[in-house]
């Protein structure tokens, strides 16, 4: 391996996971997919405002998908997508070195 | 497992693994015990003061060890703890997911 220089996608990586409730929210729709709501539910602690912008990044990333059901009331679903369900490894490595070390 | 809050394990693991360096660093001490110039040519795009900081958050967390050997001139080495050992498996986690993905 080379380590004469940063590996941009592993820097991408870590960066996104060290986000403050990233982790959790991934954690949450592992579980299939949620409404923004179901999600405050899960997660009461985090504000309205933190929610949004971590849906919009994640979004973007395309580790979370949004769909708009044109129902009424509109319903709005998050689901990971496979590269979002990809991270359940991550997550359960980081989390068993942080249960044992940290 | 319980979604209705942080886990502060996780997070500060998360955390730790997300800024900027750390990954690399840890992976040049795979490689054994090294001195600071050592590290510094292997990494050379990395500031003297970014390693300093670097090196001294992740000794205060365990994760280095720094031992100063009383020689003429003084030698320093750094090397990781069974618990910087730990990330080894986790670093290589974020890696083949940001592979396949990023």
């Amino acid at each position: 391996m080379d380590f004469s220089r940063m590996c941009p996608k592993y820097e991408s990586a870590a960066e996104l996971l060290g986000k403050k409730w990233t982790g959790l929210i991934i954690r949450v729709l592992m579980g299939g997919p949620k409404r923004f709501k179901d999600m405050k539910e899960q997660i009461p602690d985090m504000s309205d405002k933190m929610l949004t912008d971590r849906m919009k990044e994640l979004e973007s990333l395309g580790v979370v998908k949004r769909t708009v059901y044109p129902e009424m009331p509109v319903r709005i679903e998050y689901e990971l997508t496979d590269k979002g369900h990809g991270l359940q490894e991550v997550i359960e490595s980081i989390q068993a070195w942080g249960d044992k070390w940290m």
